[in-house]
């Protein structure tokens, strides 16, 4: 999850991984070719590396949509929809904001830099987009936790105890100082250089183990969700065991849940698909170009 | 999780990057230093990068520890201990051999190849460590598993049917699959090179992605015992809404093996602490030389 930092001016990786060609050419020096059939292989391996990611990215989408309709249609029609009353329909706006929030908006824009249409440009723009997108996923996911927090309060349950919420509270107290971090540490116009080149790999791995928390947390809650609706022994209810139409949707919407997060990892691991830094005299001036890149 | 193959005739990186720096001399040519100073502070943040790996490696092995006792407190002390009868003892088993060979072993043998005493030696002996290691935490996990299938048929409870069993499966099914690929892989001397440089990235990111679905089949699991025992309502436990003694060692459980896997991907993913591979020359002569470093 954590990465190095790369420099365009003080790196030079062998041709095949340097993507684009022009931050290689300019990186590698004496190293970099003048052969036509190297810019040529190059330069397919450039474009089926755009392809893949493009392939990996509509996956993800994909299974972003199919997240977010799989725990709507569980809360909306199997369990009777939603409303802020205390009831359980109040509870079910904490399955469905935590997966929105803390599952496909969060992952959809930890990977918002590794879009290659946003390579080359001013990164701030993308840093905004990537800023705002945490910030929804961030209040989504705290309403998320107030729906569950208050309906326990109202119908004296307690908080907190069970492992499903102590994994899950550790993701969202992290993901709040994350954002806190990185909003202080990336966007204030007074972080030094050196404090945002400490800042990225911990930001970068935080990022990671945050994302492996909510997936851990949203299984564990699925899984006692159903546990606890599909008793079987109440006369409204098939139990889980015998996997009615329920069970069998809410066990889909765990393994989409782990697919969309391992999809995730795929596109920020992949170290073709890392962001090129580009030099700052390619970019128009901006605020924070004094280091734009961080 | 997965990252480039690295050849070190091949590719030139920071010297702050470069580790060991024999390696890097190598590797980097003009770019490499003869000035004393630039040995010197790349001497201390070699120094530096090992200790603090040590320092993880400690931490990783006292998780380890802790990992392996509270589990085998949990099920002999709290849950009655252990027998292969069909009974409740038997399936004690199953979180034992799940959480030392899916977690604790799987994460250790992982991070094996990461050891810097293991840098500039044959690669082969720690190949076959490493596939030692995920050989026995694939026995056990099997052995794991028929503990739980074994009670179920016994006791004539369903098999396969909560989101904790599906996660749980296809993580053990990756890891048989992974285990056998990369054996075939990266062992049999037919294996050609071309074969073994497609596989090594795949072999990586899918080693993360099964350790990502063991944590969460492990959570899930754990959340899912504590509510089946700590019921509150048979006379003979307390409610896990109270968090008993047995509810908080299952909870730190948990705690402790998302904790251990955050450090083994903190482990796997500095590029600092990827191994730099010798040239063939460095190396003894093994029947695996002709692609040691595959």
């Amino acid at each position: 999850m954590k990465r190095g930092d790369r420099s365009s001016s003080s790196s030079c990786a062998p041709v095949s991984q340097c993507f684009p060609l022009r931050a290689a050419a300019a990186a590698c020096g004496s190293e970099t070719s003048s052969e036509p059939h190297r810019d040529q292989r190059a330069g397919v391996l450039r474009m089926s590396s755009i392809t893949t990611f493009y392939a990996c990215h509509l996956l993800l989408l994909a299974l972003s949509l199919a997240c977010v309709v799989c725990v709507c249609v569980w809360n909306s029609r199997w369990r009777g929809g939603f409303a802020w009353d205390g009831s359980s329909l109040q509870f079910n706006w904490h399955p469905v904001l935590m997966v929105v929030g803390l599952v496909v908006l969060y992952g959809n824009g930890a990977v918002l830099y590794r879009i290659p249409l946003t390579w080359g440009q001013n990164k701030l723009p993308w840093k905004i987009l990537h800023a705002a997108f945490m910030l929804l996923a961030l209040i989504l996911s705290i309403v998320g936790l107030c729906a569950v927090f208050d309906f326990h309060n109202t119908n004296k349950i307690a908080n907190l105890y069970s492992l499903h919420s102590w994994i899950g509270i550790v993701a969202a107290v992290l993901f709040a100082f994350q954002w806190a971090a990185g909003a202080a540490g990336f966007f204030l116009p007074c972080s030094p250089p050196a404090l945002r080149r400490l800042l990225k790999p911990a930001h970068v791995w935080l990022g990671g183990a945050i994302l492996i928390l909510s997936i851990a947390a949203c299984i564990s809650g699925i899984n006692e969700k159903l546990f606890f609706v599909l008793k079987g022994n109440d006369g409204k209810s098939q139990p889980y065991a015998s996997l009615p139409s329920e069970a069998l949707l809410g066990n889909f919407l765990g393994v989409l849940i782990v697919a969309f997060g391992l999809v995730v990892f795929r596109m920020l691991s992949n170290p073709l698909w890392q962001r090129q830094e580009s030099s700052p005299q390619d970019l128009p001036y901006s605020p924070l170009l004094q280091d734009e890149n961080q």
